[in-house]
């Protein structure tokens, strides 16, 4: 199992990553003040290839956070601790304008009680947490009848009114896939299905999380209600305990099951969190930069190793390789956005902080850590060259070049907002929904051999956009704020 | 994934397995009353092999105590639902004398706060549970620096006193092995882990789970502390939290880490208990009967699906497919023994309460539900003829023979107790300790094909055992209590 060696790794190699990313270090300061500037495809295909074998720096990262910070809930004094911590980290590896750029958020916690029982007819306690936004129950809890949906279609079936004073079971099937596609189709029970269940009249929800594994792992993530109608407390339950609920029905025949559940989620207001900045200062810092997004929030459950951990990891061990051939012409820019999980909070602060400030391109790294399997980019048609190019550059690492137009992960508002050129590099979901918005989400899952290979292509593709002249044409009309300029 | 399968199967395929077990149900009346009592190997080979594709005895047996009942904690009002789910499975599928033999024991309960957070210098919240035995942390916790010990053997030779005030830390490195033989290295830091800590003056322990998944499972279990040393309270953590917590050490340096710990467990005094019996009652019920053994009673955390509500479903199963072919000459004994987990409470009732009725033979099914791979008998030099044609039997299910002398599991105290002869049909136990005494024991984790395998082999070997007319001689002498009557 990669869990268990990566696993291993993680203690006994410590001081030697930290030996290594030193070396990286001293290699990247010399290499930016260099004065062949001329990025060969060759010596950056060779510091790709380096990062595939060797790449300590992003497991560096990683490691750290999920260490020394844990879970990361945004608006959270947990939240702060991980934008100091990335500050610094950022800072000590040789970025410059490093920046906590502050923003405010309504801010929901999770609190500590979630308890649920089924009392009759097979008392049997279940294993939930509270999704984003859920209402508390009263202390003590509440008790009512349960109302079985096997999907979220047959509860929006239900007549108005026929869950007054009941709660909902919302169940589903959630199937891995390599897109994560399967997402789409089993995401809505959690996302809507508490507003739908409460519009009829339901005084909570239960879901079977939105999750591939088998394990008692509630995946949690955000629901919302439409306008008008109150939060009602609304829970995940793990896939097994959910599972086990529907044999309760099987077998209850016409015998009611009845819930106790207590939550005690609440609001706590308008809370600071923010965008954490650094740059790889490039050779014109008026050229519209290369932005490489991640989120440093993570849900509380979480350890936030996959998501988004990973990610941060990835575009940041990225950007110091592409420098290591030399000081890019380009700008490249890290943006670590806070409070993405409860509503892309910092994603939309930096794109109107930042929405006059044209970016050359958009990158994202937010899909776990698992290898890069697919090229997309907005601007195959329009800039095929540079399309072609980057295509080439990463197929050595087994990723396939597509047709498909990228559109960009949650942390790149900027880049749509901006009709901004976007290259998506599509990872391996297959493990991701095992691992989504649970306390499983820890380093042991990290594949240290997938992580490098994401850092390989991330090198190689920034490492060519950082030394592009050319403004990067997208396929669609800029009518406001140019992403592109004629440099 | 075999989980996955399985799992789609509970609840699709619930009625069907209902309508199948009324067919068996219904062949085993009538062959209970038939004439034709010659066990041919050639019938009973074609039940085994019929059980081998089709056996629905025993995943109803299984599904239904873990969706009905759930966690079954010794001593607890659970356990007592239990004993009272399984006496009423086993009257509706024919069993005759059912009852459950009460018994007394000191209980323990697990309470319900369980928080442990590292405070400094990388404050984050780590998952635990109680172990069996351990004490109360005061009323909103304490507060204390760790110390760190790799394995036993290093809390071993820390000097006594040397932990006063403190928080020992043990870890260590459990691996999955096929034959469960990790256990014996891994399992002494939560069997005596806390009394050696306790004895050189801790005030509390931490363990890492002694376990083989990187899942946030706390595995419980027993520990004990030694005549005249106070318990103290004692947890395990997760595995990818103590991974957590020894990268914290490695980073850490100098600085002291120090742990909150809030747990309630309690004693709960002298409870009642009992070890549920049935009966197939063969042709002659004056022969010493055939002993099945398994236990009812599961950790409160865990539902017991692999352990070891499995191995109940699979003696059960056996005894009544045995009797297909035909009533056994023997009577078949089925033993779900209570309070297995927190010190086979039950094992040793039944031993002191039947002490003098000579059982033929026991065999105990407690190691999950996979495949079983080596056939093991106590008597192979002494009834060779007899350990060779089981062995021959079970050998077309993929069961090897071995030289290796069968002790019996934890509920064959009477066996060993009689000097009796005593099979153990080994189970592949790689996945074993990924579930053991973790909130992951579901039903899900059953692959009914390796379930049904199970139950092939244990229908050959009990009806083969059920239908030996002369006396299984072990290779033991028996001073007192005979096993072996002369018939």
């Amino acid at each position: 199992m990669p869990a268990d060696s990566s696993a291993r790794m993680t203690t006994k190699t410590t001081r030697l990553a930290a030996a290594a990313i030193a070396a990286a270090t001293l290699c990247l300061s010399p290499a930016l003040s260099a004065q062949d500037n001329s990025a060969t495809a060759d010596s950056l295909a060779g510091v790709a290839e380096d990062a595939l074998e060797n790449d300590p720096i992003a497991w560096d990262f990683v490691e750290g956070i999920t260490t020394e910070v844990g879970p990361r809930q945004a608006g959270t004094e947990a939240e702060a601790r991980g934008r100091a911590w990335a500050m610094e980290w950022l800072r000590e590896r040789g970025f410059e304008n490093v920046a906590d750029e502050p923003f405010e958020l309504d801010t929901w916690v999770p609190g500590d009680v979630w308890k649920a029982r089924v009392t009759t007819p097979f008392a049997q306690e279940l294993i939930v947490q509270p999704l984003g936004n859920s209402a508390a129950t009263p202390v003590g809890g509440m008790e009512a009848e349960l109302v079985y949906f096997p999907t979220v279609d047959d509860l929006r079936a239900a007549p108005e009114g026929s869950l007054e004073g009941k709660i909902a079971f919302i169940s589903h099937e959630m199937r891995p896939a390599q897109d994560g596609s399967h997402y789409g189709f089993a995401g809505p029970a959690r996302w809507v299905g508490a507003g739908i269940a409460a519009s009829k009249g339901a005084i909570a929800t239960v879901i079977k999380a939105v999750g591939t594994d088998h394990h008692r792992n509630p995946h949690t993530g955000g629901t919302s209600f439409p306008e008008g109608i109150d939060p009602i407390p609304a829970a995940a339950m793990s896939v097994p305990d959910a599972e086990n609920l529907e044999r309760m029905f099987e077998r209850a025949g016409d015998k009611p099951i009845r819930l106790s559940l207590e939550l005690n989620p609440r609001r706590i207001g308008i809370q600071k969190s923010g965008n954490v900045v650094g740059e790889i200062v490039g050779r014109n810092p008026g050229l519209p930069p290369v932005l490489l997004a991640c989120h440093i929030d993570s849900w509380w459950n979480a350890p936030g190793a996959f998501d988004d951990g990973a990610g941060c990891a990835i575009v940041a061990a990225a950007a110091l390789n592409a420098a290591r051939i030399g000081q890019p012409l380009r700008t490249i820019r890290v943006l670590f956005a806070g409070a993405e999980e409860t509503g892309l909070w910092g994603s939309k602060a930096y794109s109107a902080a930042h929405i006059d400030e044209p970016i050359a391109v958009g990158l994202e790294s937010d899909f776990g850590a698992d290898r890069i399997w697919r090229f997309e980019s907005n601007f195959r048609g329009t800039n095929a060259d540079l399309h072609s190019k980057l295509a080439k550059a990463v197929a050595r690492f087994g990723v396939a070049d597509s047709t498909i137009v990228a559109t960009g992960g949650a942390d790149l508002n900027i880049a749509r907002d901006q009709d901004a050129a976007i290259i998506d590099l599509q990872q391996d979901g297959t493990r991701y929904f095992d691992l989504h918005h649970t306390p499983d989400d820890t380093l042991d899952k990290i594949d240290i051999a997938q992580l490098r290979q994401n850092v390989a292509v991330w090198t190689s593709v920034v490492g060519i956009l950082a030394n592009e002249s050319r403004a990067i044409r997208t396929g669609t009309p800029i009518p406001s704020a140019p992403a592109v300029m004629d440099e």
